[in-house]
């Protein structure tokens, strides 16, 4: 089956990062998506230094992408209104399927966007839109499509909260932390985008949309910022059990609908009240599951390629497979499974937590610390527990090593004289790579 | 266009779940589907008294349903191996689509029904086998599907989670807490298959074939309960900093992907450490998307239920759309999207901080009180500082109200001579309902 061509008009961040996600992961892609997928041209008036395009056609002009013959899927990452739109409109009336990360373009005109690509029967994917790589969209409107819903609330804008979550931990101002912000690259010049609550209202139209089906109403939506919450207000609210965040919430009313962006105490306990940095989270409540919430990076190259082309794969599965077979079971198709083996535990890799009865003799420790640094185990940390009674427990954190390492100084660690019983052993895990 | 029609075998607690979900949602069900779905059979020995099921046909043969013309999806929720997959079979080869909810049977008899579902050119959903309520297979298969995943990691077992928590936060031994557990109905009389990780076990099996596209090998999957854990380990553990929580664990290394179930010590300060009680929570690392997390109820009736009936509508829009608008963009059909009016925000309703500022005289928090009072607000806690300035700063926390209750009440306040300047209002929400 010929290769399915993408278009990529912008070579920015997410331009970039989309070019890379599927030139990187291509094999893995096609096997998922049951397909080859290249990119056929980029429109772009800029290189980008992240991306190596040897090979792949250049244009300036981002209408050529929208109108070449060649390209079935046009991905709109230029941002903006104006010319976004143009964009988006002469790709579907050229029938291109659209894929989009443009949520202001969504909130604003995705209603006649959506009309237009009804009556040319193309596709308009924008599951980058909301939350960058956390795949909400798809969440709500297929994923919990039984329920009714009864509200949603998110995290939705990670630069409001980076500011709320350095207000709290460090006690620090909000023009303080904002400057910072803007030093890393997290918040723009302007940031009145961000910080005023445009930016999350534009997610949260699109989300309540979804959630409650009703018309894209941007213009009804109520915004209010984070530049006025002080550090005192954050510190008494911590004092009260609350955390503040910057949280776009919609919830199904008695007479209507709630559309509101704006900073919210939430008490310390709830998961979201634990989100923070430049995360982005994403609460919903339906009748029939209760609530559910979704985790991940709301922005940046990578993360908001990741739906970009998780988008473009699902256009390419529902263009190429037969009716019933749209998504493969097991994810990647049939004939694409691969037999690279399920590993015994003991060759899997860990650190590890050790608690052990000692007798209290000295020299128990240098004993047991000299098996682990003999079997190649760094040592993380040590307690040695006081105790009234003949024996002493003592509770040893590794670092990461081959369980058979671990199994092997086990056995010798409990043949000790001066270990009573046997050595329970839990593993670590960090999370980190 | 006529309706789908359903046949659901087994009418416990998730087949009661499912029948009651799509019949009290039926109407918004079909606004998101495009197609009326209808339960044409039930197969059960019992009834579910919490299932009007009058007007539904009922029999206690389920392979009548399997077998039933009228029938296009086979909805399996009666458990276990053999029966289950006889039927399963059955339905396939009958030409029914099939949803189940059933880890045990996609665990152990995937690749089989896999391969006979695509034969026969029938769908098999199985969104309800991992992880109840949250749409942790989509996410997977499609929201993520752009990712080469690093690793998955979650807390799959409900009766686990909750057992971990009440250790840890009351200090409980193991079997005092398998005891109360069985008592409320969330352990089994014989725990084995979830304390000692073989229900999680099933759960992974299936999500590292999604992730890493391997045929399913549950018999591969290295289990370790809980069971042994004691209260100082949980204690030592909190010491360090740590939580121990029980994980299904999956990873794509070098040589190999593994595949355990064990306790595990997880940085308190990771969100997944915050996953208390029942609930449950998958975490996803992805090449391009980096982590991501997913978190809800893992069973129940109608979290199990939200799945189910998600998967049939999914087979329904399927079996229903065009090729290019199997999911309409806005969730709900365009021809059903509702006029429901978005409300100002005076017409809301939240709690509130208030804080202001207050001249020290005696009778001020009295004033504010009363004028609280006669707009109806109720008062959750005052805090009034102490400082050495001429004004003290006095917060207020509200139970909910109408905004412009709220509005009203805040000009009153800042009309006192007694307060300077504004009154500053964050709202409050508590997401209990």
């Amino acid at each position: 089956m010929k290769p399915v061509k993408v278009g990529i008009c912008g070579l920015g961040t997410v331009g970039g990062g989309t070019f890379n996600v599927l030139k990187r992961n291509a094999e893995e892609i096609e096997r998922r998506a049951g397909r080859q997928i290249i990119v056929e041209q980029i429109g772009t008036r800029h290189e980008n230094p992240a991306c190596d395009t040897k090979g792949t056609q250049l244009t300036a002009d981002i209408f050529e992408v929208a109108s070449n013959p060649e390209v079935d899927i046009v991905v709109e990452l230029i941002g903006g209104y104006d010319v976004a739109l143009q964009l988006v409109m002469t790709a579907i009336e050229n029938g291109k399927h659209v894929v989009t990360a443009n949520k202001a373009l969504i909130a604003v005109h995705g209603n006649e966007i959506f009309e237009a690509a009804q009556k040319k029967n193309v596709m308009v994917a924008f599951e980058a839109s909301v939350a960058g790589g956390i795949p909400i969209i798809k969440a709500i409107r297929e994923g919990l499509a039984s329920n009714r819903i009864n509200w949603l609330a998110g995290i939705i804008n990670g630069t409001g909260n980076f500011i709320m979550t350095e207000m709290r931990e460090k006690g620090r101002d909000f023009n303080d932390v904002l400057k910072e912000a803007q030093a890393l690259g997290y918040a723009e010049a302007d940031p009145t985008f961000d910080v005023e609550g445009i930016d999350a209202a534009h997610k949260l139209t699109i989300l309540a949309s979804l959630a409650f089906g009703i018309p894209l109403q941007f213009e009804k939506a109520f915004t209010e910022g984070i530049s006025k919450i002080t550090r005192e207000d954050v510190q008494y609210a911590e004092e009260l059990g609350y955390r503040i965040k910057h949280l776009g919430i919609s919830r199904h009313a008695e007479n209507g609908i709630e559309l509101r962006v704006h900073p919210t105490l939430i008490p310390r306990s709830a998961l979201i009240a634990n989100v923070n940095g430049v995360m982005n989270a994403v609460m919903v409540d339906g009748d029939a599951v209760g609530q559910t919430l979704y985790y991940g990076a709301g922005a940046g190259a990578e993360p908001t390629a990741s739906a970009v082309v998780s988008d473009i794969i699902d256009v390419v599965r529902t263009l190429t497979a037969d009716r019933d077979n749209r998504v493969p079971h097991l994810a990647f198709q049939p004939s694409a499974l691969s037999d690279v083996p399920v590993l015994p535990i003991s060759e899997t890799e860990s650190a590890y937590y050790l608690r052990m009865n000692a007798v209290e003799k000295p020299g128990v420790l240098a004993k047991v610390s000299s098996i682990l640094g003999e079997e190649g185990i760094n040592i993380e940390a040590i307690i040695q527990k006081e105790t009234k009674e003949y024996q002493v427990p003592v509770i040893i954190l590794t670092q990461r090593v081959l369980e058979r390492k671990m199994d092997e100084a086990i056995s010798r660690i409990e043949a000790l004289d001066e270990i009573n019983g046997q050595v329970t052993r839990i593993r670590v895990e960090h999370f980190t790579a």
